[in-house]
């Protein structure tokens, strides 16, 4: 009997995500049985018994009735879980070190651009105009991760390498060697009000849809060095409120702001945070998928779950990720 | 006896270099001798032994007979050594964590700010363009750090902790952890061969003046994943020819530069650098100097001093660092 064959989903992104780029990957990988992609390519939906996802459509998975395991091509599944006729298979996520490292090549350098003042001294270059301001050391600034999953502990430990007070919060409690921890909605206020530079690397759920608000700004230090609080959002645009950013920027409950994510993807050509003096915008690259790394964590993980071991970071549906 | 005087003889800089702060913790940390600033105070030359330093005037040393130990509140001394009239007593640099901390962080800093593409993403966010490009994980890209001292190993450490590929280039053979390490000028091909960043941490000496030119530019690594060479210099102005930067820009032979000194500082208004696309500037501010830390590690000098205990960190007057 032949094996089950791996259908690829994968629709968007940038020259990255170029379906053949995938494909021959996926193949070189999973030489024993048929990779399809369903833009490419014409196949027997029966056949399919694994699928490989990138913002897939709605319903579009519902398609393959012999399907045992979805693996979602990103870290985030918060958009395939809003599937309404999403299969009721094991749905697994990408946790691998290039991703995590990406993100933390992100956090460490968007922290240090705050931190170091880079927007003062980009306007100050373009102004021709030598002047330096007081620099304070990395120490002297507490930074706070919202989400110590994989990802936040590991940016919560170079940043501390690099000297900053690091802090993390999380939805239950967790303990990581050096990094003072917060946990549930009763430790979250004291978390906000030692934290002048807040990362937020949660996944988006039910219960953390919108947390980017007004309500939990108001609630970060105002005593810091950096002369206010800043935010970094790497994690899902629907974690955000848009207009409450803005508004919270224009009264000074917020100095300034690095958004990888928004409400709506891509960003508005019109939105008022492009051209805003304290928002630093990235179009959703702060953790780029790499297809060679990913092909190969897929794979395997197919020969794992054939060989009747378990799949790593499946997905608890009641959770969220 | 009532024990030597310090005088500070402090001119120029940022609000950092106020001297009444700099007085006020040399005080603190020195309660049991006078502390003089040339500036603000009329007192007996001869009852100075010790003088700390920043951007001293020729001759202005040799007005102290009684002068023990000069201490530089920096890393870099080429400036205080070129006074002709250098009275022939220990100088000593400052070399402390608070310094080399804040060195990796700029390094690190703009490591990654090249590496990310930040100025694409920047330029992009200006014209409210969402255009994400193919981005390289760090593993991909190779960091080649001129100048192994304490600033050197401290941020090649931190560089290889993200990911990056780190070798290190010294004047003489040093075995650093995890860098491969290059020495001499024998060493120097392979080392920029193999360079897609160059990062350079060198004290300026007659052997160093004028190192970062075409001849060296061109001798970059040309097949790595950024498309081209970048270099970063936060050594010494004296290090870099302008003019070949420019023109190596402007053909190709770089891609892109951070330059926190320059070959005249202030950097001239009318300098074709302040535009260029291609250069990231920052005002000799990549170290700053925190004056609670320089204090207490001179005040800890001149103790040991006097408690027949060796200088740390004193300058070798012939190697010139």
């Amino acid at each position: 009997m032949s094996k089950g064959a791996l259908a690829l989903l994968i629709h968007g992104g940038t020259d990255n995500w170029a379906p053949e780029r995938w494909k021959t990957r996926f193949k070189s990988e999973l030489s024993d049985r048929a990779v399809v992609s369903v833009v490419e390519d014409r196949f027997d939906p029966r056949t399919v018994q694994y699928a490989a996802v990138w913002k897939p459509g709605a319903g579009e998975l519902a398609a393959f009735p012999e399907l045992k395991v979805i693996f979602n091509l990103g870290a985030g599944v918060d958009a395939v879980l809003s599937d309404p006729k999403l299969p009721r298979v094991p749905l697994v996520r990408v946790s691998d070190e290039d991703l995590t490292s990406r993100m933390t090549e992100y956090v460490v350098m968007h922290t240090l651009m705050h931190h170091r003042q880079q927007s003062y001294l980009d306007a100050c270059q373009q102004r021709r105009e030598w002047a330096p301001r007081m620099q304070w050391p990395a120490k002297a600034v507490r930074v706070g991760i919202l989400g110590m999953g994989v990802l936040g502990q590991h940016a919560a430990h170079a940043l501390r390498a690099l000297g900053f007070q690091v802090a993390g919060w999380s939805r239950t409690a967790k303990m990581v060697d050096g990094i003072d921890s917060y946990a549930g909605p009763d430790g979250l206020p004291a978390f906000l009000a030692r934290t002048d530079i807040l990362i937020c690397l949660l996944p988006l759920t039910p219960q953390t849809r919108g947390l980017l608000s007004r309500g939990l700004f108001a609630q970060l230090a105002r005593d810091g060095v950096l002369g206010g609080p800043v935010v970094i959002n790497a994690g899902r645009g629907g974690l955000q409120v848009e207009t409450d950013i803005l508004a919270c920027l224009n009264d000074g409950t917020l100095t300034a702001v690095t958004l990888d994510v928004f409400e709506r993807e891509p960003l508005d050509a019109d939105s008022r945070l492009w051209r805003h003096p304290a928002v630093k915008i990235s179009p959703h690259n702060a953790a780029d998928t790499d297809p060679d790394a990913i092909a190969a964590y897929v794979a395997s993980q197919i020969r794992d779950f054939e060989a009747g071991r378990p799949l790593r970071n499946a997905v608890d549906p009641d959770r969220g990720y």
